[in-house]
């Protein structure tokens, strides 16, 4: 029986990875290991984001850039180097920034891979989870009514009114449906001459691209514009995936939900900006969405930077997170990329760039300041043929049109941004974190990179069917966006959804919409999302408090929102941590999710101890 | 095998009922039963409402009220009888109305209620059930794609622009609780010197009455409001009533939430009122409250009459119900009340007088143009000891404390409703509709009493356990407002609701919320209704549409308002009754739910034909 040194092991492997790239890795847990080596343990540091500007601030303000460092950055296969200057880079001395090569992450990887196959750990795993579930349903049936009591007793603060964070959702689906129809109309109504589009060099007006279309805008209805998700999506990412088009035409995608077009973005991004108002307004409500880098070219960082300023976006409810779609092998059949090094080379030299030498990228800069991490995503029950090890060609090598697999793609966006955060934590930037969508459908084994490499996951419904995994990502706390709406129209019946059962369990769940566009009904996703949830579940103000003040923890919010939306000892872990006064959560729940977790890792260590004499006795 | 004869001799019955109540019936079906006894088919007079006001009419204009017709009610033994006047009464001889008396109704009742046991009729309804569910299986699976296709290539009309009308909701739990809560706090904030409670002589402002019950109105919270309900109310009506008592106090339900107190109802008028702005500018959305009359006092209607017009209640979005509890037993037992019979009198006398001599009931006869049926409400699940039959006391004798059975209380004020009506019909006045709650929980011969009385009924869940009668409901197509939501928190968890089953069936299926105080989280609650319907179940556009539909055909409005809402020719069945244009139900589905009733008539008749053939050639 190896199971809980095989266990702790993994754990100590994703405290590595995170703290390498100041992810987040629990206090509680932390603790237990260093103890279980006789360290002592500190405090470390982990991410750090910008504040949102004050008031009287100028979100848009280019002029505090810092100087340049005049590093210069060179990416090689796949893993970017900083010399010193010039001449360093021309003698190949890097500056040391420690990285787990390719041969330490494929061996870790495999620690944990032969883990989650091991019958002992299975079992052990499985009976632990069982157990979480049962000993919270006896919380709750005996603790139900003080927790209430708890709550209805907190002046000032219910469900509405606490802080909760839309975690996963993608900028170009931030609007509902209707909100799309009403913008497209009210353009076609008040601008129909305005030029918009540029076809095969002729230019093209907006009254010409409907017409173009054999299409009325007036007739247009929520059913033509076709963008919701419905039975025909189910278990379908492809015809998902083509509801983006509004009306099945890419050309209004082009020109309503690109930031990249002849008008420079202009109607994505007022679009945005009246999600946002009504953010603004209904004050409780945050949100992360996605913007695209595809990595096609260099410029796409700086033109996203300039849309962003251009029209400015900012908001203060809004933090954004940048999605890398894994589509190499859709360029590279195009011929736009020679290789995989390439794709990565365009997505992070500019980063690199415009971290050691911010005077000459000011819009960059300026962008970067709030965005908070990175996304990974694309359809994940796509198979890849090909099974990553320390063999696998490196990504400047990686020239075939094939695409590599979902563990390659996370290793060298994880060692990318891990490289790029140590760099920026030195100069005293933000850093990013690295939310990869996983675990949606596809290998089980997309788990086990993100356990590396991730600080949190989006779905992960795919726990559900590895005890090993839903273990681990429960000691680790690793935090987990849910979207079961999503799951409902694209892999999961909404009854079958593990949401429950993970939250039960003390997982680190939150909800978000990912795509109101394509599942929403009403005006308010977020709540929709919620609203639903706690009905077909049955949740209780203090479920569903607990999984707002989980989402505010799991997002990109600063540490002065997070003290003031959670509490200022926000950081500290258990009932110290919480502020009922601004979470509404009762302390008594705070309580048994600290004493339950410190149970499961005494518990973890007493048997590695037990493991550890019973071996040497022999 | 009798089957098929007493199945139609059942929906004979129900004919009968409704055509003296001018309550509607299905024209198909009637067509067919028309057939079966060789007579010619006519079109019947049905109910009739009144047109809300055009725009520059005052819908509280009071001076068009009819003459005296100085004729003279009595109610005697729960009947009300009518007499030309004074003298007639004298001698006892009443204007000749029909109606249904207790012998003719309880033997009608026991043939219902013999088939809804015989076991071949069982076998019967229960395979004709099973064949309409997989025939609509079938026609998704054929059709879904053409159904689709022909409701996207309709021009300007969707989901969000249909009328839907909220079918079933009580004027007391209209606004969601965070609504209530946040006009509590706005009138503590600007008129906390007003009084507004007197209590044992003594008047109190607003800030004593927070004060006498210890409580900062600032502090308040959802949770510490509780009027929504939870795990706790499952199964528990008598919990779920005392959700109307913000904070647990009857204190506030009186000065929130009814229309009689010392501000003359007030703030009750004022929320009502913002729930129907919101309403008017949705535009697409109608709703029909239900108000109480308790038949303590024959003063009530005045006062209610006399609230609505003073606080210009009236909104078009709005038509008012009138909902009586069947709580006879706790005013007699508080000595309120001398017999079963006087609570009848102080519900319809006042009725039949403001209809017998508007003049001099201006107040009553204006509000009664707003008002378009009746409610029967409380817990289902209470048992009653008492057998009805022909023997049971006349509620002028039914003075003891026991609470008179459900079947008592439906033939009651169905009789009543039915007298009015047609008095009401004689003079050219609008008539009501009898629409009680059945089939939420308790005995299933509740549904067998409202498939003679009803109009239609709110709820129907237990049309489950009894394919007899849920087949019979099928062909009558009796109209069911269901509250999925509300049976979720009270009496059937969300993924066991029939209401799926039955829409696929072809019952008569609206949408509806009951109390969104007690149920919704969003501000929209009828959308979330049909939002969480359409996600959980899977809905198509097209069946959306179908329900939205189903319930303006269900609801109070006006002749005039469905032509504009369903289209001219709304009266007609099948696919030749339905505009695609207005309503955005594919031709395709009216046309297969059309045939399939038609079918299943046929098929009954021909059953019981060859039951007449072979019984003669016995």
């Amino acid at each position: 029986m190896v199971s809980a040194k095989s266990l702790v092991k993994a754990l100590l492997i994703r405290e590595k990875y995170s703290r390498l790239a100041y992810h987040r890795f629990p206090r509680t847990t932390s603790q237990y290991l260093c103890s279980m080596q006789q360290e002592k343990w500190k405090v470390e540091d982990e991410v750090y984001f910008h504040s949102p500007p004050e008031e009287n601030e100028d979100p848009y303000n280019l002029d505090d850039a810092p100087d340049n460092l005049n590093y210069v950055v060179k990416i090689r296969g796949g893993i970017p180097y900083v010399y010193d200057n010039k001449e360093m880079m021309e003698v190949n001395e890097p500056r040391s920034l420690p990285y787990p090569d390719l041969e330490t992450y494929t061996l870790d990887l495999s620690h944990v891979l032969a883990l989650i196959a091991d019958g002992p750990t299975r079992t052990y795993c499985h009976s632990r989870l069982n157990f979480l579930e049962g000993k919270f349903s006896l919380h709750a049936m005996l603790k139900e009514m003080s927790e209430l009591k708890e709550v209805k007793s907190n002046p000032h603060r219910d469900f509405y009114n606490v802080r909760k964070v839309d975690t996963h959702i993608h900028a170009a689906a931030c609007m509902n449906q209707k909100h799309l129809l009403r913008f497209i109309k009210h353009t076609y109504q008040t601008e129909p001459d305005r030029i918009v589009a540029e076809k095969k060099g002729k230019k093209m007006t907006l009254k010409q691209v409907f017409e173009s279309l054999h299409m009325d805008p007036y007739d247009l209805t929520v059913d033509s514009l076709d963008v919701h998700a419905g039975r025909q999506t189910f278990h379908r990412f492809d015809k998902f995936n083509s509801k983006y088009n509004p009306v099945g035409a890419s050309e209004l995608r082009d020109l309503y939900l690109k930031t990249e077009n002849y008008i420079g973005g202009e109607y994505f991004a007022r679009m945005v900006k009246e999600v946002a108002r009504e953010l603004e307004e209904s004050k409780y409500q945050y949100t992360e969405p996605r913007l695209s880098i595809y990595g096609r070219s260099p410029d796409e960082w700086l033109n996203l930077a300039k849309w962003f300023i251009k029209h400015k976006v900012y908001s203060p409810n809004m933090r954004w997170i940048i999605q890398v779609p894994r589509i190499y092998d859709i360029f590279r059949s195009k011929n736009i990329l020679p290789s995989f090094g390439k794709m990565l080379e365009n997505i992070f030299v500019p980063l690199f760039e415009a971290t050691i030498n911010p005077k000459d990228h000011k819009e960059l800069h300026l962008f970067l300041k709030y965005v908070t991490g990175f996304d990974s995503v694309d359809d994940e029950s796509k198979h890849s043929g090909h099974m990553f090890s320390d063999k696998s060609l490196n990504p400047d090598l990686w020239t075939s049109e094939k695409n590599p697999p979902y563990s390659y793609y996370l290793y060298y966006m994880y060692v990318n941004i891990m490289l790029l955060n140590n760099l920026r934590k030195e100069r005293g930037m933000c850093t990013f974190l690295f939310r990869p969508h996983c675990g949606e459908a596809g290998s089980i084994t997309h788990l086990v990179s993100a356990f590396l490499t991730a600080d949190n996951i989006s779905h992960g419904l795919l726990l559900k069917k590895s005890p090993v995994l839903q273990y681990l990502y429960y000691l680790a706390q690793i935090p987990i966006a849910m979207s079961p709406l999503s799951n409902n129209s694209l892999f999961l019946e909404y009854s079958k959804n593990p949401l429950r059962e993970f939250l039960h369990k003390g997982l680190h769940v939150s909800l978000s919409t990912d795509d109101p566009m394509q599942f929403h009904y009403t005006k308010e996703a977020l709540m929709e999302e919620y609203a639903i949830a706690a009905q077909v579940w049955k949740l209780s103000t203090c479920d569903l408090c607990e999984i707002a003040r989980n989402s505010v923890l799991q997002s990109g919010l600063s540490d002065k929102e997070k003290q003031k939306f959670l509490g200022v000892n926000y950081c500290k872990e258990g009932p110290e941590g919480n502020d009922i006064r601004k979470t509404n959560v009762a302390q008594i729940r705070m309580a048994f999710r600290y004493e339950t977790l410190c149970n499961e890792l005494s518990f973890l260590f007493d048997a590695m101890r037990t493991d550890e004499i019973s071996t040497l006795s022999k």
